[in-house]
């Protein structure tokens, strides 16, 4: 074996741990009994110590030094060397002490936040968060020494590889150009519209089923994942076991089925990784921003559109017709109307898709002032409360429960991730927009129920490549240099026309 | 740190990996989605493979000849260190290689069976079968060297410490004495008996509902541990999460119920297991023939009885009422007959506690000489036909499936396993007496549904005890030496009374 091929069975080594950690994680947030939890947090962090042990070996950094002069054998081992050595540079980067200080501090700050936001208890918060970001920002510099970058271009690049402030700041300027002004419009526009709620209760069993089938419908493989319960959906599970969540409010079965096609959207992804490197870094996917724009590719460009509607209606009505009290509300026009409401409101996971990218600039703005310690923390929720207000129209004082601290990213120690949300959403809108270039009838088939059109193009496009190319690479080489453009199209047309 | 205590330390690591073991292997046989199993075979060998590598380190084996001269606090660090070197003893005497191909062709020889069970081709198994003897003597070979037993003796050991070939004949034979006949006069007696079968269907909802209602009455913690479905039910799952599972059959909903309790007992051993310990050998349970004795206790002794049936039947007639065509059937009187029915069959898993023994009795005579090489494996079919035509009156002849063929435990390897069933039974039965002895209101306490007296004296005599003495010890401490007696007089009392 050379080196490479050493470094290739390392990882391989590597990958099934991961495997393994990924059935424990979905199953601690699904499955387990509360008594196990003291006993799992240890059980997971030796699994989580043997891996990086495997990966922070001495001799990972020889094999990477030596297989740089070899001749490797095309595109994939290429990068996935360098997947290898940016796995190992983190790694390395962090004194192991600082580690450990940090996965205490963010299971410690998570565990707090749950409480204290329920309680809106921001002055008890504040401390906790601010050690939190303390070591975060300690952890970041450690990563920055290798990588050469800014704080927050390093903090981006965690997440979604290529991205760095400058194309944030390029990109969320062009959409902050635009998007007050047509929120506004939106929302003015909208007001003369008649929109009915359907009325339940919706059984959990008939959303679970529509759910199910309307997955399926649009490529899940029932063979290679599932549907489950859990408070915070999430999607995860492990190669050839694509696992989502949804949770089921019997009073409303429209928030549910979209966060599951959201998911599904997800697993399509997952699921269609390129199987000849899926134990290699390479064969994971393209980061974070590129995730995300393949949830929001089916949840937002595919599923809330007119033609999915008149596809999925009749299914949705066989599901739910002997349930809904007002059977007016879920005809095709309707759910069309019910699922492109404009609504300005406090909670990023509940806005829909036009007010969405205020919430991820809002975010972004901040995050990137902590990192560079622009302002001190006690500030934060004043400075959320003035950007809310500019970007949404709505004050959050003294009300920090559905301000500052709503979301779990920052307690957690993740700076820099916000942004994938709305690359995701950009980078959707341009993918699609050039597959239908492409493939005209495209939209035609989605009211058909055939999606394997949309699926073969993003196979070949986007699943099969796993993390072949950067973020931006990737988009380029499928649908040109990343752009606003055909975001704003979209919304212009869906809400505006 | 001395020695004993970096003992301490290196198989709390290993218990955590098993910790995750517990999860995966749960996980695969209930959730796991088909496309994952070739990930999965390969991360848990990974798993597997990094815990062996821990245990079987050259410094564990200077650890444990080091802690001998060392004094130890107490018993439960004696009976530690005795289990810690029993583990390291035994992982040390199989060569590597021997051990991957044991597991390789366990593996495949487990999927060959499930094919060709169905198919009732034995000409074909015969020779995969053989190979898996073949390795697993061996095995056994290797381990022998070490122990300084028969080589029966060392599978006993396998599974149950403490029992040996002697003591398994000695038992045997005094249930041999008075079995067939005893057979003979319970079908006889009940041949007179008015038996109603409860017609259904019962819907699989009812039936859980009313497993979890009886789980939790007799103790069983849902904080530490759940019911879900499996086809092959079993009990597994990990500290602070006993997970048991069951198969519901919508025509008859006797079966799963008490299969329910049976793993409940399972399930009550350990999530009462030494909670100082449970990171450790010594707090594991006291062995297969121990753990199946605490499911018999359950399943048998108390649940198959007239005073639980009093305690039960509202509950039953609570869940199941309006779903019985035939409301009689689930009155008290009938309820406690069909519960203690009695019928010779071919089929282990599906016989009553009066016949199992025989079944069990003929696979101990048969593996004993499998293993000792006194007849050649082709002649399997006819030994297991002339057995069964003699204990049990039946002939298994052209029909394999539900003759040599029904079991995965030799096709998996499992030699040596089959006694434990019979000693849980006999243990089972001489604890209830001893049990009754001491507490004279026990029985009166389970007809009011108060399980309180039975669970201390099972957590004082077994559940707390872990693994700190051998089989024959740990009953002779809790009730005196073995014996047939009192399970040959609950047979007695239960079916000829």
């Amino acid at each position: 074996m050379n080196s490479y091929e050493k470094l290739e069975a390392r990882f391989r080594q590597v990958s099934h741990l991961e495997h393994i950690l990924g059935v424990v994680s979905w199953d601690e947030q699904v499955i387990m009994a509360p008594g196990a939890a003291i006993h799992r947090n240890a059980a997971t962090a030796e699994l989580v110590g043997l891996m990086e042990n495997l990966l922070r070996a001495p001799e990972v950094g020889d094999w990477l030094k030596e297989s740089e002069s070899l001749s490797l054998d095309g595109v994939w081992q290429k990068a996935n060397l360098r997947e290898m050595r940016r796995q190992y540079l983190r790694l390395t980067a962090l004194p192991p002490d600082l580690s450990k200080r940090l996965v205490i501090a963010r299971m410690n700050s998570e565990q707090e936040w749950r409480k204290l936001r329920g309680a809106n208890d921001w002055k008890s918060f504040e401390p906790i968060l601010k050690n939190v970001i303390s070591l975060t920002h300690e952890a970041i510099s450690a990563y920055q020494k290798h990588e050469g970058l800014s704080k927050y271009d390093t903090a981006l690049a965690l997440y979604s590889p290529g991205l760095n402030t400058l194309t944030v700041e390029k990109l969320f300027n062009q959409i902050k150009s635009f998007l007050p002004q047509m929120i506004q419009r939106v929302v003015e526009k909208q007001k003369s519209e008649k929109v009915i709620l359907p009325e339940g209760p919706f059984p959990t069993a008939a959303q679970k089923a529509l759910g199910l089938e309307l997955m399926e419908a649009v490529g899940f493989s029932s063979s290679m994942g599932r549907l489950d319960e859990a408070f915070h959906p999430f999607s995860g599970g492990t190669h050839g076991d694509a696992r989502i969540t949804t949770r089921y409010n019997q009073e409303e079965f429209i928030s549910s089925l979209m966060g599951v096609l959201h998911e599904t959207g997800h697993a399509l992804y997952d699921q269609n990784l390129p199987v000849d490197w899926l134990t290699q870094p390479v064969g994971a996917s393209g980061g974070m921003a590129i995730h995300e724009s393949q949830s929001l590719m089916l949840e937002m460009q595919v599923c809330r559109s007119r033609e999915f509607m008149d596809f999925a209606g009749p299914l949705i009505r066989k599901h739910m017709l002997n349930h809904v009290k007002n059977p007016a509300s879920i005809e095709n026009d309707n759910l069309t109307r019910l699922v492109t409401r404009v609504r300005p409101g406090f909670i990023r996971v509940d806005a829909d898709e036009v007010t969405y990218p205020a919430h991820v600039i809002l975010r972004f703005e901040i995050e990137r002032d902590i990192l560079e310690d622009r302002w001190p923390l006690a500030e934060l929720p004043a400075v959320w409360n003035e950007k809310m207000k500019t970007y949404l129209g709505l004050s959050t004082l003294g009300d920090d429960k559905n301000g500052c601290m709503q979301d779990v990213h920052w307690p957690s120690g993740a700076l820099g991730y916000f942004p994938a949300y709305t690359f995701g959403a950009v980078i959707a809108a341009q993918l699609f927009a050039k597959m239908n270039e492409s493939l005209p009838r495209v939209r035609g088939s989605i009211s058909q129920g055939d999606f394997k059109p949309m699926q073969n193009w993003l196979r070949e496009n986007i699943w099969s490549q796993g993390a072949q190319l950067e973020t931006l690479d990737l988009i380029e080489q499928a649908a040109g240099p990343l752009s606003a453009e055909p975001f704003r199209k979209h919304l212009e047309a869906r809400y505006l026309a």
